[in-house]
């Protein structure tokens, strides 16, 4: 298998009008990316790398790299997408937990709508898509996973919905994508308790599709899921998985200025701020 | 096992007024039958047989026909129905790609609407229902297997709703049914794919009950099930199962119009139509 | 494991409200008691026994106990609760047929109302719930325990929803509550055959989590179950579980009228109490 390092933006020289050149440009040249695209020039998948070390907390600024490539990958008609880490035990820590202490109105507000754009374009994308999880996956990390069309996960690593545990309900969006994987008991068992699942346990419940030895293994584990829409009209695939997701996004669509204020409202709780703060001191010590 | 073959005619002659006699005698009797009802005067569950060879296309005329078939077993307040096929390889090819091809406006329209009517009666029956598949069941095919409550299936065939790899979707009623028997998740990846599963990948995700050897095995399969229901009261079994199938039977009865529309649609797109005419002349070819 | 068994009237006593703790004194205090609740005082769990001999019917009076209680574990913020029964051989009957029979319009007002009241109070209960079913647990026993978020089964008892071989159907919040437990497709089948499970197939289904050899292994392995929400947040919990059952606890909430009217035009059918009747008279002679 070739794999074409040229990312997207030389694609998109040949292919696209200006302004999409321009946003593309934006994102994803120099050295300072927070998302890597490269696109395979022979099948047309593109590997979306997440690349805020040390443990690519979804910030603002992450969140919105990401939106936009998903953007360009939408505007490009992709052939499909593989999302993964560029750390080695990491996939994504989850939301950043800096984006909610001491909140600032505006900041919050966009932080959080841009996450509810992530989750809009990714859970509901026309290009069919698959996380190589190569490294732990909770909370926020679970949800980029569980967004997915498909997954394969590297060993020794855990995922989950563990909010709970955090001392925080999982969203209602995170939720919709959690039991569109996981069976109505398994995932009322893993949300209230807060479950992080290992490799085997995640394959057991259907938290995960496959078991990959390492992060290479992961990315041709996902491009032959991938591959296998070869056989089927785009257009066709498009629609149907839109259909099946199409209650959960309407949900989504529907309230989100319900959602944000929810968000608003929780971080902003004397309680829950002390638990941030008590938190970020106890990761100082380590 | 005696199984009876006077078929439903006779029965009716014997049970039911002169008005339900016609409309029976209009479609179970003479060479033409496209769909053959055998009544077990023992059981009183009727094996009914799709009979329009060589594949069971379903056209037009041999929906309009189940359609009468099913009410015929409803106002006789049947025992159970098994639904078979009188090919030995296929159970049914689905939609009748013919009537799609240059569509005439109003035969269009009867085609689709007689479709809806086969799903809401199948779907929504009050006496309990099987498939014996003793052949293979794509896409339309496979339509006709999930709406019952219960599936045998002969082996070394295939079956799913392939309907992407033909370049269309499946109607959202097709999805309703196939949710109703698959976990969120296989349906999602299934109708993504277009899969089409062999006997022993059906039985794994739940998509057959039970494998036959043959198709006597498979209809003897199909009966036992159905004589379980014996233990059981007919009113609170049809009351319990339209309870369960309520939801996806009233989003059709309150989108048929919808569901009509976006049928003509669909196939009045140029795209569409020239796919089905290369289709048709590959089919020539062989 | 040390278990205190000091009711919770004491606890209540140190901790609560007067007006609580008379409430509290009502039901959980003398020989007559139809709940027995007794509170570990070291792990904050509850053991709720029914205690109606000789087989737990759910008349209006067990029922009116049972919603106290779980007015009361909720008020003193319970840690846990664990359902289980005083019978040797019976977890619960379901519903007593006598409140049926020759119905009273006013008392059966108050028993459907007082089960409805059980429901919304067991199935959203703010702290976890688990059923240690120590014998058989037909129709509303079954219920009982569907609504508890773990289920641990002593052996050679059967369990299930077994309405339609009494000749009725489950109530809607009935079928929402097995449907949060079973999958779709398992659901169906077995609402519609009226199965009762035996405890292996009730473990192979889902119908329960795990199996037990004694009650005291039940209640033990609960427990287990139970101690492990130490690790969350009480109240995130609390809230993502009621999140997860919103709908279904909504669909009653809002059609309680109409759930209650439609249970009275069952039982004054005359083919419902002529069947009870004869039901009753085979009880009679055994």
């Amino acid at each position: 298998m070739i794999r074409n390092s040229i990312n997207l933006l030389t694609k998109k020289l040949i292919s696209s009008t200006s302004c999409q050149r321009t946003r593309m440009r934006c994102f994803s040249s120099g050295a300072t990316n927070l998302v890597d695209v490269n696109v395979n020039d022979k099948t047309g998948i593109a590997v979306v790398t997440l690349n805020r070390p040390p443990v690519n907390s979804l910030n603002l600024e992450l969140l919105t790299d990401l939106s936009k490539t998903l953007d360009e990958l939408e505007s490009n008609r992709s052939k499909g997408m593989i999302l993964t880490s560029s750390s080695k035990t990491v996939f994504s820590a989850g939301l950043d937990i800096l984006e909610m202490y001491n909140p600032e109105p505006e900041r919050s507000k966009a932080f959080w709508t841009a996450l509810q754009d992530v989750w809009l374009k990714l859970y509901g994308s026309p290009y069919p898509t698959a996380a190589a999880i190569n490294g732990h996956s909770p909370a926020g990390g679970c949800l980029l996973a569980i967004c997915c069309e498909y997954r394969v996960m590297v060993n020794d690593f855990t995922i989950g919905l563990n909010e709970t545990r955090l001392g925080i309900s999982a969203p209602s969006f995170f939720i919709s994508s959690f039991r569109n994987v996981l069976s109505t008991r398994e995932a009322e068992k893993a949300l209230t308790l807060g479950t992080m699942f290992s490799s085997d346990e995640a394959l057991k419940v259907g938290l995960v599709d496959e078991i990959a030895t390492d992060k290479a293994d992961s990315i041709n584990k996902c491009e032959n899921f991938l591959l296998e829409f070869k056989k089927v009209s785009s257009m066709a695939r498009a629609f149907t998985k839109q259909s099946l997701r199409k209650k959960d996004l309407e949900e989504l669509e529907n309230n989100r200025e319900q959602d944000l204020q929810l968000f608003l409202f929780a971080i902003n709780q004397p309680i829950v701020q002390k638990g941030l703060g008590a938190y970020i001191q106890s990761l100082k010590k380590k």
